[in-house]
């Protein structure tokens, strides 16, 4: 990647005074030095194609053009993606990196319209078609013989499924099933590739036969004539227009006047409707919470993978930018010097580490929890669900912040397009809304957390255990200036402010409310102890992982990963300072002791900043980024950049013939 | 507005409860009544054009589409403006309202090519030019003869004025400036209008004169023929690309290679190049400080428009949203009915008033110490000064957390560009930056913090008196759960926070690290102290305001307008309980009480949340808005405005035959 390039000079004794090996950190990160090496000859192959190049930048293009462009370069890329599994057969692993990773965003940086047939469609035909169904449709869809998407959302319903209105009603005298829109708020909206790109389609609706409504099942609909692409009778679709992102998405919207499919057409592996109409319901209804939950987890990854990009931006831009004074008759610093810099960039460095650790942890919970159900264990589903929860939200709010902070840390140049921190922010800022809205999400947990509080007797599972210690003592343990103390501190937060919600739900129902008017009103404080909650969950298996980590890395290495947790953990204290007052027995004294901490460890985490984010090893072609290629030679790729706007490519727009001359000579 | 539009049913029982006068709440916002008829006639003459009006919505344009829109709009616009000053002699209320206020980026949504001439070229010939000067320039600019725009920022600098690198050197043999960009760093980067829409520039560059450099001085320069429009030789311009927002003000870059111009093309109303190279210097540097604290008040202004629109929008659209659960068996609730929705718009509403009335005493404060300043009197200008930093930093700050929070509050809805929120975002968050970004801000106000403590003994003036008190006693005031207790508390975090840095920076020096890096080292927490005495301000000049108006309103608007004051009290203590609870001697039973007062507050303000954002009295054309507007038709809206996407012109885009389906047939 360094080779031949001439590297800016700063940069380059940033990387000359780095403390650690950047390589034995790279490993690490992917988890050994042969998935580094797969990894990057995937990269190599991939952009050796050349697809991610675009004459023109697609921020320079019409909406209709970067749709155009993003179905051109989708093709490309799976075409040659087919290629590769043939000439290698070389598993899922390419489709992963190509669908979600790094190397997905590089090519179709503002989102795909093909993802959701192999993230969604495909996926829920394994999930939930019978072995019939599969034999018939899973052919179809892995050769792109069909094009298919996942139609779940709609107008007036998102988070909230149970509210969705999209009916479709069963006819026995002809088996068939009768999609049907009853309103406007009915129709789907927001599916990937459904406005103009997918050709099938699984539409969530409520199932009545017989008479009677069973809730929300999965039916496969076909939407266009597979020849000529044109809508089918009854079917109305089209896109739902400009987003503040993922404009390469075809985001659609979906109604159907009374569209009739084939009783085989519902998708029966779980719940079935014979052919006279009888309802057989699922033996568990349990088991569909496993996609959702699988959706979280790799969401971790995914933002992530956002945050790595952002902060590997704005870490290396302020390595190059020099500006202001620290001290006078010096030459302009770089403006990672400034503290307040190094206090808006280090965090993010350290939470990415921090977020992807948890990812793996929860991976590893969600693994076993799902051999568990298997063998029909459905114990700790709901501690997996609660604990899902709370991260999908605390991580992508938290992972949202971090790229904004980066783009503002970047002053005037990230707010340009070509810094590539916008483009990331709408794509991660996105999350904080899709796969469940982030403050139902925290309550989700809130309510698993009282649950757990009010049973706090009976035996918790491990990642709510401390509950039932902070249960039995109304004194919060003893604070510890320590990593160890600091996780205590926010379990206490957590214990403590659950402890009040409990007492106030309470109080307000003893003055005669109803639990859920007590529960919506003390819904602010709930949030905020299940954030508690999550906040101790991922900084005490970010020390756990990292600790195991750190038994097999060099020295140098291992000092630079606990000062990144110590850093983590620091952090979040004194952010979260006055809860530590209240809920734990913290002292002015020790205050002062943390921020001393805190400054000490921005000394000396300083001269490993740009060798952190090298770590990531991030290419320029996936950062995609004016202010943070690995040479530094941000000033130059800014001009380099504005040359490519079409508007540079004359020197007289013919707006000032049409309107700016005749105006300025009082003739318009 | 309301006459004969059918309103959303939920949203007509809203107006109905509501417990005041909307109208008397407009009336008082826009300064009695006359003002409000005065806006709405304003209002009703620039609609009537239909200049707001777009056969395709900008979204779906290209870049260069984007720009050929803004120049044509914003030649109308001007047009209007000039047959509106010809017919009425309205003064300068009309150019204020088209350029700053709401109703220009009703018309120009993402910012105008033509706004520096006014804003800034003009005022900068007013300013800096001598009368000479002002004769000759100050006419064709104001009859449009030339456009101007207004050259500070460079590649390499923006907030760091002195860094500046373009260099302006004086030729006494020819009587001459040679304006000159000696690195690529150099190269100005970010005026707007300078791209292709300007023909002249006020430049700012470093005077050379005599072999000795003077600092930056300003200097008028032609960059385009007047006739062709083409650049002239040595003048390298062009367009910076695309951004965040603000795609409409056609920023532009400027490079000059040894471009010579008159002597008298410096701006020479303060300093002055003689014809022999002698330099004078002006009288006073502090002058200049005027119009950078001008355009700072008027951006308190501003962010309060963008606020008002995004609490507006989100708040009708949860009135109009139905979803999830409170109890049940019961109907799907307003979404304004959780109250965490309530906690995340009500403050908004707040917010916009507490900003607007802390704009207006500051605009009454400039004018005071300007008028002191005529009499050579410059006492209250470092206070004026600190105070308008840290109100820059945390009102833009805020206001972008404020408009994001709502963007969200939308769910996916707001995520559409159609809702108009993530429009409004890219402006807002664009004034975190740009006028001195934000932390610099902080910091400097902190200087002025620190000084002020250090010289305590002596008679401070009146908005940092109060570190005086803090000094003598090493106690904090006894807390007091009221609006001026949560002052008093506010004052004591600053109070609290200086000393703490302060004796940190010389527990620093006295360990030998030299002033500068001490302050460094303790920036981060100087920053918060800044931050502390910003929100004492903005509070305590809050309550005194409403305290002034509520005089002459009714009871009924009188209870609202108080309520929201403590609503902004009492949601900033809960947001800053940490520095409460180390700085005052709150207890944890007023922390109990201090929530209750919080929830009691969302209680009484709910019924009245819609009546709130209808006093703004922003008409659907300047909200924009799928989701926000006067009758709650959102999901009407959304429909309607994603039909006008060009992609849903045609049942099935080209790039189906072109791509889509040679790929299914494995033909690509």
């Amino acid at each position: 990647m360094s080779n031949c390039v001439k590297v800016n000079p700063d940069l380059q004794k940033e990387r000359d005074n780095c403390t650690f090996n950047v390589t034995e950190l790279t490993h690490l990160i992917d988890g050994g030095p042969h998935k580094t090496d797969e990894r990057k000859k995937r990269e190599e192959m991939v952009f050796k194609e050349g697809i991610h190049i675009d004459d023109v930048p697609s921020d320079y293009l019409s909406h209709k053009e970067k749709y155009e462009l993003a179905v051109k370069k989708a093709c490309m890329l799976f075409k040659m993606l087919r290629r590769l599994q043939d000439e290698e057969n070389a598993g899922m692993e390419n489709y992963r990196a190509l669908l979600g990773g790094n190397l997905g965003t590089a090519i179709l940086g503002d989102g795909s319209p093909l993802t959701l047939h192999y993230v969604m469609f495909i996926p829920t035909l394994m999930g939930q078609a019978t072995v019939e169904q599969q034999a018939y449709w899973i052919g179809r869809a892995f050769n792109l013989s069909i094009i298919g998407t996942y139609a779940q959302t709609e107008l007036g319903h998102g988070t909230f499924i149970r509210g969705l209105e999209t009916t479709a009603t069963y006819d026995p005298a002809t088996k068939e099933f009768i999609l049907h829109s009853p309103t406007l708020t009915s129709y789907k909206w927001w599916p990937g590739g459904l406005a103009h790109t997918a050709n099938y389609c699984v539409v969530m609706a409520q199932l009545y036969t017989l008479g009677k409504c069973h809730g929300i099942h999965p039916f496969i609909v076909q939407l266009r004539d597979e020849e000529s692409h044109v809508p089918l009778p009854g079917i109305k679709v089209g896109e739902i227009g400009a987003k503040l992102g993922m404009n390469g998405t075809n985001n659609g919207f979906l109604g159907f006047d009374r569209v009739r499919i084939p009783r085989e057409h519902m998708l029966m592996k779980n719940s079935k409707v014979l052919e006279d109409g009888t309802y057989v319901k699922a033996p568990s209804s349990k088991l569909t919470y496993g996609t959702m939950m699988f959706v979280r987890v790799m969401l971790v990854h995914d933002v992530c993978n956002y945050m790595a990009k952002a902060v590997t931006i704005a870490t290396r831009y302020s390595a190059v930018r020099r500006q202001s004074q620290i001290r006078p008759d010096e030459p302009e610093p770089q403006i990672l010097d400034f503290v307040t810099q190094q206090h808006k960039l280090l965090i993010g460095t350290a939470t990415v580490h921090a977020f992807r650790l948890c990812a793996g942890w929860l991976w590893d919970m969600y693994n076993n929890v799902t051999a568990e159900l298997e063998t029909g264990d459905m114990e700790r589903l709901p501690e997996l669900h609660a604990l899902s929860c709370c991260l999908k939200a605390i991580t992508t709010s938290d992972a949202a912040a971090c790229v904004e902070r980066c783009r503002l840390a970047c002053g005037g140049h990230g707010y340009m397009l070509s810094s590539n921190l916008p483009l990331t922010y709408g794509l991660v800022t996105a999350a904080c809304t899709y796969e469940g809205e982030n403050t139902v999400m925290l309550l989700q947990t809130a309510r698993y957390l009282v649950k757990a509080w009010r049973g706090a007797s009976a035996a918790l599972p491990p990642t709510v255990a401390y509950l039932a210690e902070a249960r039995l003592s109304r004194h919060a343990p003893r604070w510890r200036t320590s990593v160890d103390g600091i996780v205590a501190g926010f379990q206490s937060i957590a214990a403590g402010k659950i402890r009040t919600c409990v007492a106030q739900i309470e109080k307000r129902e003893k003055s005669g409310m109803c639990f859920e008017d007590a529960w919506n009103m003390t819904s602010v404080q709930l949030a905020s102890a299940s954030e508690a909650h999550c906040r101790a969950f991922i900084l005490s298996s970010f020390q756990a992982e990292t600790e195991k980590l750190v038994v097999t890395t060099s020295a140098s290495l291992k000092a630079v990963l606990l000062q990144l947790v110590e850093l983590y953990a620091v952090y979040w204290s004194l952010q979260c300072l006055g809860d530590l007052l209240r809920f734990t027995s913290i002292s002015e004294r020790d205050i002062e002791e943390l921020h001393n901490w805190y400054e000490d460890l921005l000394v000396k985490l300083r001269p490993n900043a740009v060798g952190l984010v090298d770590a990531f090893d991030i290419r320029d072609e996936i950062l995609h980024s004016t202010l943070g290629s690995y040479d530094g030679r941000a000033y130059e790729r800014l001009m380099e950049e504005a040359m490519k706007s079409p508007l540079n490519a004359e020197p007289v727009n013919r707006s000032f013939h049409q309107y700016l001359k005749p105006f300025m000579q009082g003739k318009l």
